[in-house]
């Protein structure tokens, strides 16, 4: 085949740019042996592989014709009976006609973009944010505005000015737990705050839990759908980090309206998701105690975050400071504003450590002196060793 | 949960209706018992299933780690080995750089959309053509021209009239093998012609070859693809009509830049599709010969296009005309101009047969005197029964 694009894109392709994230994946994955803190990956030795392949083979040999075949665009019945049921768990009444099920909750994400957002549409994130939500938003709008925060969520006054001076902003992005990257957890006063200022400046919310099961401590704090008395929130939720992120299972809960325009734009763009996929899920829930599962995640999960914490303690010089994360996969560490993390992520990469420079995560581009850990996915030892590691980089350049 | 949408949504929802056939399979579905030539599913009795047991367990038992985890979002590279190699089949030399996997070739069409086309741009299609990519096209273009053919395929005066007088076109997309909705065939000297009219204006082809191997008489026609020396032809292919729908496994394959692109817009829809699901497409090729189940399924197909054409000419009124298929599932029949197959298909529905009326397949929404015919699902006699009431129907209506 003969190389050499003769097409024209579209201006939307303009401001499409490979993440950085990519790019330092692929530094890693030159490097082997690499310590790597760098992906948002969950630990595959917590996959249930045992207990999905028994689920796997009941549903091919009970129902191959379901699971094979086309089935529906929302998804498959039994499989959203199951989500309105972990809905409640969130303090969110529902119904099957209030869930979309999605291919993971990226592909909700990039749904709400399409359905509420356009040209000169600007969106609302924290800042920093979820790197693939800009990736998913940037086809469909080109300003994306992001709003401080501190440790209990975002800035109410910030937020407050901002809706001001934007009348084009169309949606307010956020992850009220275990945020990615930061890993903070929104209070339930800034939750309320949010939804007041949502309706006072009539915007909707795309609440994004995809880490609200990874929790390591304290309770649970009601969704801000929960709370939602205007039918503004578009709730999503996944099992990626708690079953598995490969099965591409995610789903989105909104006003049943929202639901259908979900249908016709999903209904474009795949059709639908894998029906086997959908059934398995269904069927490990059949027979497995989802709680009992993410017990076992947490635990893991909890001894590397604890561990992390404790050799950040220990070797990273005093002004690294961080945000103390009650779960989920991420914590975030902020340096003197002189240091450049993206200049330390090339050193680091050749003691063979891997990073995410806090950069990547804000829409501006802007921050360069903070960095994301991830400590879901190394053994306890790789963490000592590659904190030690960052820890000496860090004092040499500081 | 409250209900009540107060959301504003972006403009592209104005334009976007459910497509007919959701509302055709609805009414089919509130009675029980239909005997429906509407959907376009393939016949879930010829899935594999038992191999495809087979081939899941043993990836669930070799690799659960890489199965369950998040992959590549181009796709898992084995399979796309595997691609490279049916692409030989079609003429195309290739290599993995070129190939996109995505979530059935229904989603390698949006795509190809969000890259191509913005605001007022137009896409050219067949008249009439396929309803899902109209809802794919929808939220990236408002305009879409059907250019008429003949049983050989697109008429090129006409093609070239319209491009002519529509320098907003920004692509063509045609299905050259038993197109859907009207089973035709493009002939080599069509595609040669399409080519050379594609070079002249300078626009992209999607060349979508769903329906390519369900041949069921004569010589494999070489694709659009194997001749583009201009690199302007995105070609699409799916394992869902030769293996499963449910997988939801379809590719693109084109110049790397054009992939390259792909992977940016795909990372932000849904960052990958069903690893598992690719893991056990390309599983079940290891261990099974593809041309041997796919034989197995164009017999049977082969065999119901038989009968249902027997039956049509035995049955309907002479002023019937149709297409003859010689492969894919689904034979387009016209009637007398006076002829509402709309109205047709209520009194159809009471009498328990289905069917697609042609309208739905315009992108004018014009021509209601034509109706596509499924003769994939339903067995032979159903075939005989349904479409014995279907011709006492039209004798009664013209």
């Amino acid at each position: 085949m003969k190389e050499g694009n003769v097409m024209k894109f579209a201006n939307r392709m303009k401001v499409l740019k490979p993440s950085d994230i990519r790019e330092v994946m692929k530094l890693i994955a030159s490097n082997p042996g690499t310590i790597s803190f760098a992906g948002g990956l969950p630990d595959p030795n917590l996959f249930p592989a045992e207990a999905m392949k028994i689920a796997t083979d009941k549903v091919l040999t009970d129902n191959p014709n379901l699971a094979l075949q086309y089935g529906l665009t929302l998804g498959n019945v039994h499989l959203r009976k199951k989500i309105v049921a972990l809905m409640k768990r969130e303090g969110v009444e529902t119904t099957v006609d209030n869930i979309a099920i999605t291919t993971g909750s990226q592909q909700a994400i990039a749904i709400a973009a399409m359905l509420l957002v356009e040209g000169e549409g600007a969106i609302i994130t924290e800042n920093p944010s979820y790197l693939g939500a800009f990736l998913a938003f940037k086809p469909f709008s080109t300003e994306h505005i992001g709003v401080n925060g501190d440790e209990d969520g975002m800035l109410m006054d910030e937020l407050e000015e901002t809706l001001k001076n934007n009348k084009h902003a169309k949606l307010i992005y956020v992850i009220p737990n275990f945020q990615n990257p930061t890993g903070r957890t929104w209070s339930l006063e800034r939750r309320k705050a949010l939804l007041a200022l949502a309706n006072k400046y009539d915007l909707p919310i795309l609440e994004d839990n995809a880490y609200g099961e990874v929790r390591f401590e304290g309770e649970r704090i009601p969704s801000i759908k929960s709370m939602d008395t205007e039918n503004r929130v578009i709730y999503l939720g996944s099992f990626s980090k708690i079953l598995s992120p490969g099965l591409r299972v995610g789903w989105a809960c909104a006003d049943h309206e929202v639901i259908l325009k979900y249908e016709l734009l999903k209904n474009g763009l795949d059709l639908q998701s894998a029906e086997l996929a959908q059934m398995q899920v269904d069927e490990f829930l059949n027979s497995n105690d989802l709680e009992t599962h993410i017990g076992k995640i947490n635990k893991v999960y909890k001894e590397r975050r604890d561990l992390m914490i404790k050799m950040i303690d220990a070797e990273f010089p005093k002004e690294a400071t961080y945000f103390y994360p009650k779960g989920g996969m991420f914590i975030w560490v902020n340096l003197p504003s002189h240091v450049d993390t993206r200049e330390l992520l090339k050193k680091a990469i050749e003691r063979k450590v891997g990073f995410v420079p806090g950069g990547s995560f804000y829409p501006g581009g802007d921050c360069e002196s903070s960095m994301r850990l991830n400590f879901s996915t190394m053994e306890n030892e790789k963490i000592v060793e590659g904190i030690q590691i960052l820890g000496q980089l860090l004092k040499e350049n500081i």
